[in-house]
């Protein structure tokens, strides 16, 4: 495709995802598609000759499309809001059209100097001390894996420039919540830990890691002479929403020496709400701390931002110098790809870097004020429901919920709970995740997508409780 | 930003990109940027009040760019073709524009199932057998550690799921060769092997790892009670090229029980050719295979296929199933998060899919065998020109070169090497990668950009021969 063949093309996609943006909420939010629907409707080979675009872009109408559960819908409250704002995603379309690969700062300059800038931006933003360094990763599953790695090696002394974690004579431990996100299980088993040397702490009845407990198995390790290695406490746990206490577990991980990683993909979008900075209180004290412009904040996917106090760490643990990666700038710059998996790096900041100046942080933080008030007007209606339950704090943007009729047996209620949800995202009239609590099945709502306004919560409040009493009143019946 | 002022700032951007790439070649190709130059033209703090697009565009032409190393450029010849073909292109902006998740089959279905469409036709087209199932990862970096994750699990019988590798009784070895890429050598460390406990085989005078030394390195690690758990060979390696041989180290892994992982980062783009596929016979026997659609073939960065024989083994040691991301569906669909270390999944299958219709396979093809014929030609002139030589074979589109007039000490050809590369990427004229080989700088010409042509590489020979006659006349004068 040439330049102009691309112009011509590259308006009709622009139009098609404004026409797209303008009418989502006209469209179902989750797909209607059965497994294989999509798939079935395209060829099974590469085509010999060349096809237009326009066949291309009608393809993504017709068939894609429709196969797309739609994260950017206003009544989308599944999972976590992952926003796309457009500031950003214009910012991505000129990285993308830019074409440029960040092996070495040489590779193109601007590409590591914006992202230092951008890092350092939401550093402030959120309010962390000039202390922290930031880098962008894809995800906060790589994040926290690049934490465990590096708690790893500080642990044993750099046991990765000698046999590794094989040649360790005396067992690693992390330690965790057990409301913690599966990626950091995950991270811990990738490293190397193994699943008997991850401690999952239980939680206090707010669903935040219990110190206590942590303090004792860490002191149990000990005795049974093993090695405590990192912590990964939880800002906003997936299910809930929960805190864990930062500045408790700091004192702990200062006083045994462990690496203090804070998991805030989700909600520390929230830090940049001076009132909402309590939550993470003692974050100073971590050794790495992850948050995803990428969820709430609305820098599209992927972009996770991680922050680390000691970057010649991180570097000492991520570093390769292949005499091609060499350059005259080395000692004056920073090579990013010593600061995480990949070697090749798009230009992610510049997604970043359009929304924070398209959008101004008034705006921004005007915007997640109206998300956290939506929160609580929903718990207010929920709690004032009767037989509605709200099963945990609500200090975000998320609310978790029952519909629990009496007499019900757990099981039943289990049964009535994925009934109602499973109706509403079939019917395409919003979307919302189940997920266990302790347990039993409940219905998270994740508020914060952009376009969602107090009307839409409003209607989705009407809808549950539509569908919630339908389902009942069948399962009531029998049916 | 509504939808309505994204379609105008997003035509804006469209043409704005239109001309970077119709400008492309009268601009420098390296980046003439000091560091912390562009830094210092970016405002320390974030807007408080929203700015408009036009301004962010402005910055991006007149501070970025200037910034930017272009990859793009017809006359980019250094580290390996980052090909970012204009149809991919337009595919990857409708990925960012959608702003859907794979977080599973359910969260958006045509993400997953594009995905497998077209990882299928990848695999047809480089002439993999379909006992291979595809993913896409963000790099050949992660792909690799992936490979090594899941043979340290093989070997181990699943260790994750008890102490890890720290539970293991005798440590596992890691084999590659000493040509590798350095991405082999950091995956390893990563997983936890240690750097003791990976083997940098030595290689044949084209630059191939020598199986002989191989199997007695297996059979020295198994007499000294060590555990041999994989070998990596490349097709294809960074510095020149070079071919391992797949087959006979598929003898030695099929006879001991190791992993094979192909790294065909970049050499797998030219499977596509028929004619080429000899240079990984014996592939089919691998384990896993990446290759890397964002490099000479062109699907815009990050793109990395990554293909294996079992996606249950890979599954099994990936996977994670939380309540939240379970849904009716799953078992009939593929969750692609259970195939790689990332949560979160871009729709990346876009852009490759788009690239590929709107190419059709023979254009692509002819492209391919136009940059393998630049590069015989260039080999041509470099061996018929006195004082010029190639230093390793010519398999595929690079050529490894160096200027060695009569009487220079080795580390005045040294100098002089890295004179003369420098000299040509300050110019602007052109960019190459300067490299060592057995210990020694010389000089990579990586042939493969979209726009490169023939009279591309008839200046860049003209460019060479001024630049190295000059920085030996100086040298020579003693200046
Ligand atoms: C607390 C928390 N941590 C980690 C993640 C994983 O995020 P990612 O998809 O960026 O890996 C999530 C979101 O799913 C999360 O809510
Ligand atoms: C043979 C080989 N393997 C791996 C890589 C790493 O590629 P990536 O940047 O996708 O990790 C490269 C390119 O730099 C390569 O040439």
């Amino acid at each position: 495709m040439n330049p102009e063949e691309f112009r011509a093309a590259g308006h009709a996609v622009i139009d098609f995802l404004a026409d797209y943006h303008a009418s989502l909420s006209q469209r179902p939010v989750m797909a209607q598609t059965r497994p294989g629907e999509v798939r079935a409707q395209l060829p099974g080979a590469a085509p010999t000759e060349p096809e237009s675009f326009a066949r291309v872009l009608s393809d993504v109408e017709q068939v894609v499309l429709p196969g797309l559960s739609l994260w950017q819908h206003p009544r989308f409250f599944g999972y976590f809001p992952a926003n796309a704002d457009l500031g950003s995603v214009l910012g991505d379309m000129l990285s993308t059209g830019l074409g440029v690969l960040g092996l070495s700062w040489q590779s193109s300059p601007a590409l590591t100097e914006v992202e230092e800038v951008v890092t350092d931006w939401m550093r402030q933003l959120v309010g962390l001390p000039d202390t922290f360094h930031g880098v962008i990763q894809d995800t906060a599953s790589t994040s926290t894996l690049v934490a465990l790695l590096c708690a790893r090696e500080r642990t044993t002394a750099y046991s990765a420039s000698r046999a590794g974690l094989q040649g360790e004579a005396r067992p690693l431990v992390v330690y965790t919540s057990v409301y913690s996100h599966s990626s950091v299980q995950k991270a811990a088993v990738l490293a190397g830990f193994g699943n008997d040397n991850v401690r999952a702490i239980p939680a206090d009845e707010a669903f935040a890691l219990r110190p206590d407990l942590l303090e004792a198995a860490i002191l149990s390790d000990l005795e049974a002479g093993r090695v405590p290695c990192a912590v990964v406490v939880s800002t906003g746990t997936t299910t809930t929403t929960a805190l864990d206490p930062v500045a408790a577990v700091a004192v702990l991980t200062e006083r045994h020496g462990l690496w203090l990683h804070v998991d805030a993909a989700m909600a520390g979008t929230a830090m940049m709400l001076p009132e909402c900075r309590w939550m993470w209180n003692g974050v100073e004290r971590a050794d790495s701390v992850v948050l995803n412009p990428h969820k709430w904040l609305g820098s599209v996917f992927d972009n996770s931002l991680y922050y680390v106090r000691d970057p010649q760490h991180l570097v000492r643990v991520m570093s390769t110098n292949p005499s091609y990666l060499q350059s005259a700038a080395d000692g004056e710059v920073t090579n990013y790809r010593d600061w995480g998996i990949p070697l090749g790096r798009r230009f992610r900041a510049l997604k970043l870097w359009s929304m924070l100046r398209t959008s101004g942080i008034e705006a921004i933080q005007a915007r997640l004020r109206r998300d956290l008030a939506n929160a609580q007007w929903l718990a207010e209606q929920v709690r004032a429901a009767p037989d509605w339950q709200v099963l945990a704090p609500v200090p975000l943007q998320t609310v978790c919920v029952r519909y629990a009729p009496a007499g019900l047996t757990a099981e039943a209620l289990d049964h009535l709970t994925q009934a109602w949800c499973a109706r509403i995202n079939d019917s395409g009239e919003a979307y919302l995740t189940p997920a266990t609590l302790e347990g039993r099945w409940m219905v998270r709502v994740s508020i914060g997508a952009l376009t969602t306004e107090r009307t839409h919560v409003e209607q989705l409040w009407e809808i549950m409780q539509r569908h919630a009493a339908e389902v009942a009143q069948s399962m009531a019946a029998g049916v």
